[in-house]
């Protein structure tokens, strides 16, 4: 069994940089739950890239950031538009149900992306009260199928949902390597656009532990205060979460290691798209290749290196490139797929 | 305004030897969610000091074992005996009421102790359907008053609980200097004495993050892992809260910290007793000193150092001792005391 | 606008003999939240229909019998498999996700029934910490279209049901219906067959208010209690449910009401077929006729007489009979589709 | 044993008028849910009584009420400050921990009532993230002690919840009592004082089932209507609930009823009171008597007459009058009660 694995940007490392932080920030006493100077640092760096508007609350990870941050615009009987293979729908063991209290409303999408013109359909439930009534519209930027978001699109379903008086949600555990994608700035791609809360990843781009949620309204940075405490997602040592956020997003590290993972995603697509009886099965357009195998052989293959099933019906397989991948890694992972598809 | 705190236990920095353990973590590929080495290491470590039947579960903070922890053998209308000073009660902005969904049943305590004979005038609750059902008793141990259950207490405790189909739970915090302040191996104070759930602190002790809950029933165990993972709590980059768990308690480095941290309180009570004015307000048996002080003269300490006031009517100040407090800071805030008492 | 409708069979009268039911439960006093004789009464009447093993719970209305009937065996961290038209899924303004936690995971169907082919691939999530465990099967009978479950299709649920350690639930709303319907008396389309929860139906048959959760499983019974309780289901003054309950079931009065509403959907349906133009969307099996109309004139008939829109894209209405509908309501309405189907 | 009780006002029966007022709303097919004659009647009798920015939601019964009319302003790190023997706190199985999600914040009370001073020193949590923030002040109106507020007290309370931007609850079960006592208009000791949200009592005043849950501010209604549903609370008959309350409190049957209970049980005390050993514990202003009885007498009267033991350690039964209570009732329970202690 190899070592090196394309299970998920989750089995990498943390990256030098952030482990150099965290040491640096070990000196002295500090007030507890953010009130210390590397969390007043980390703020300064998000105001920078978000606007002046902008107010981020650290969180430990992305369920937390993504329950954590709606929670703080939903009531129980409003309903969340997202895709039917969007973390919160799929991945969360129905946390979003249980903390929130609201139902997802899911849509059928072929590449992770949900069309602006599959919201409004949802609104007829609007003003009938035996129906949960529409209130956010997630939207994961890079989505689960490691496809992209244009900002039109983005802009446009904001669009939507401020005339409809729902908020825009972008879980964006995977957003820096989407602005890489984009050739954007975080700031141009979110609050920009009109998304009102952001879950901003840094686990699987380099950190050790630890996410943002970013909102750009003021009237919700009240409540997301206890809501966050009362959600178990209040670190006592903050500094040690900050440290790294104003490590990763304070300097270029943030786009050189997105930009890293998705060089290698395109790579390891181009070599796999070479081979015969291999197929791409969505856009590669950020860290992730999800290619069709032939149905035998994806056995054989996950027999000597680790990843996911993405389709187990359609026989496609996720494979996720991270900061800490290398070419000689997409090299022997290609090397074993031609070994056995042939 | 001292750059050392008696805040919290929170307010230290990390142990060296923790953040080598991190270090060494910090190499190639590891399956996230806990299947690594790292956490199968950290497994053996909890057995060895728990006995065979335990189980572990890291999860982020001391909330998110507590309610976690507790969610496992809780239904919505249950309820949990707890002292009206404990941390769920006081300090978790209702999260057991929110994300268990039980009610809270807290009885009064002179010292942060539970008397065993608080327990029995409530059941009288007992299938009376307008009544949340006692399911849990919920001790903390060290206490938040900086006291210590002996053994024969949490042993009587734990008869009541088993013979009337409940279970007990302790919010073990700080259970580091409570094993320490009985001279006792932490399996001695728990498992052994008839604690079902324990909420095992580490972050308060010299770690970075995280906190265990340690389960001895195998029937609380399966429903533990889901609970966890909808509960917000479940981390990918596992490898780094084992890491630190099995530094920490695979070594004698739990017990020196806490050690340390108890003689300092010692120390710092016995200094503070000598001075006319202040007195102790509860036994000191952990690692934190509680002292009545004259009410002019908190603002003015507080002026110079920080801590945080326990009890605002009855002027007690709340001092917290950490592994990496100092003879100095005691001396130092000593004589701020004793300059503004006189 | 007509006088009649065919909106609901909510729409409906209370039958004269539960009135008078009520007025007999009238006298003198009577211990409040059920123990009294009429209470008493019913129980034993629910004995008889349902097994000596049933335990019956009344409650108000059908999503308290849905909701709290469920929350006896699921964990917020388990899931329901239902339909995509069940009413717990579309009707209850998310109330299971809310009160229970769980997740609805709703299949696919083309006439209201869930096909047993279609749970065993949703039981890939067991044992995937990051997915909702399924735990619960909801089927409707007579189902949200009209349709009914034959009793093998049923029998092949529960069997799927307890072979995977998940329970059979039934909301029975219209169970009178689908009992005439199949000639079958109560029992033995519900526990006999496997099921494990109803929840039994009376307002839409003919009660002024009131359902009842029935249980087969003597383990689940305890904790109902409290659950009906904190569910704001117990109602005080229970003898005025029960006794609608003992004369509905402890008659032949269910039953009459049932094939009267049936009769009427059949005579209904027969009628609507003769109209070119107008198809009968699904089979025809109890008291609700769903009727595909000319897009244009579905308007102008619900300018005339009151009903519900079923599928506003496939422009089917939805047609309910009661059991104090008459041929004359029939024909009216048949005259004025007539009228508009041309 | 004897057949009349003093167990609850819930042991009653229904009212003549009450029953006849549902026999007249029995004919006639009505659309479900609200939107029928008799539900606009009682809109209009409502507004009479509570004034133009009143609002009704007509739901099953008080839990509910209580749950449901709070959950609209208050989010789960909310608390509500209420007394140690409210309702909501003591005997509705932790609904409002579980439904709503927020923390009870119960103030101690020597005859139910809770003083205005009272609530100021709980406001001290207001901004630290690690508790509950008092949102909601709920009053039960006559209290659970059989006491009464003056107007003037309802009102201070009021202006300190709206200058500190909290809400004003009344548990109003028994506010036609409390009416009555005050000699006052139900609008003038309740929407007039400032009291945001009522729960108004109907079934202990005469009905079958059913209470209303009446709003002051027009933004909290909105979100009501999908709560009430959610909550399990929307009747689909709701003609029935309807023409009860628009019969109760459409004529004087309100207070005729209450001034009836509310006399009987001066009656009652007076009696009680002429007997050595017996002694009165909280003023008697509504239709409750709070008597404390020779220990050894207790049982023996409770063997031959239904009610219940209020304070066990301090041998205070409850004795509740109803509307349908006589003055027979009362010279019976005065004879046993005689027979026994002397």
């Amino acid at each position: 069994m190899s070592e090196r694995f394309f299970a998920s940007d989750n089995s990498a490392t943390v990256h030098p940089a952030i482990m150099e932080a965290l040491s640096e920030a070990n000196r002295g006493h500090a007030i507890a739950y953010g009130e210390d100077e590397w969390t007043e640092k980390a703020n300064r760096v998000f105001r920078d890239l978000f606007g002046r508007r902008a107010e981020v609350f650290f969180v430990y990870n992305g369920t937390g950031a993504n329950v954590i941050g709606m929670q703080g615009v939903l009531s129980s009987h409003h309903g969340v538009i997202c895709t039917e293979v969007s973390h919160i729908h799929c991945d969360e063991c129905g946390a979003a149900e249980n903390y929130i209290g609201s139902k997802l409303l899911p849509v059928a999408t072929s590449d992770g992306r949900m069309k602006p013109s599959q919201i409004l359909p949802l609104l007829s439930a609007r003003g009938v009260v035996h129906h949960s009534q529409p209130k956010v519209v997630s939207l994961t930027q890079a989505t689960e199928c490691g496809t992209v978001y244009d900002s039109d699109s983005v802009r446009e379903i904001a669009k939507i949902c401020h005339k409809n008086d729902m908020y825009l949600h972008m879980d964006g555990a995977r957003i820096s390597n989407a602005a890489v994608a984009l050739g954007s700035e975080l700031g141009d791609i979110t609050g920009r656009l009109g998304v009102d809360i952001l879950s901003l990843g840094g686990t699987k781009n380099g950190a050790m532990f630890g996410e943002a949620i970013v909102v750009w309204r003021p009237e919700l940075a009240e409540n997301l205060r206890y809501i966050r405490k009362q959600g178990m997602q209040l670190a006592s040592k903050m500094r040690f979460i900050s440290a790294q956020f104003a490590t990763l997003f304070g300097t270029d590290l943030w786009r050189e290691n997105a930009a890293h993972a998705n060089e290698l995603a395109q790579a390891l697509a181009a070599r796999l798209h070479d081979i015969p009886g291999v197929e791409i099965a969505y856009p590669v357009e950020a860290n992730g290749v999800f290619a069709r195998l032939p149905h035998a052989a994806i056995s054989q293959i996950q027999d000597e290196i680790y990843f996911y099933m993405w389709d187990a019906e359609a026989d496609i397989v996720r494979l996720m490139l991270s900061f800490d991948s290398t070419m000689e890694d997409v090299e022997a992972l290609v090397a074993i797929v031609r070994k056995h598809v042939s």
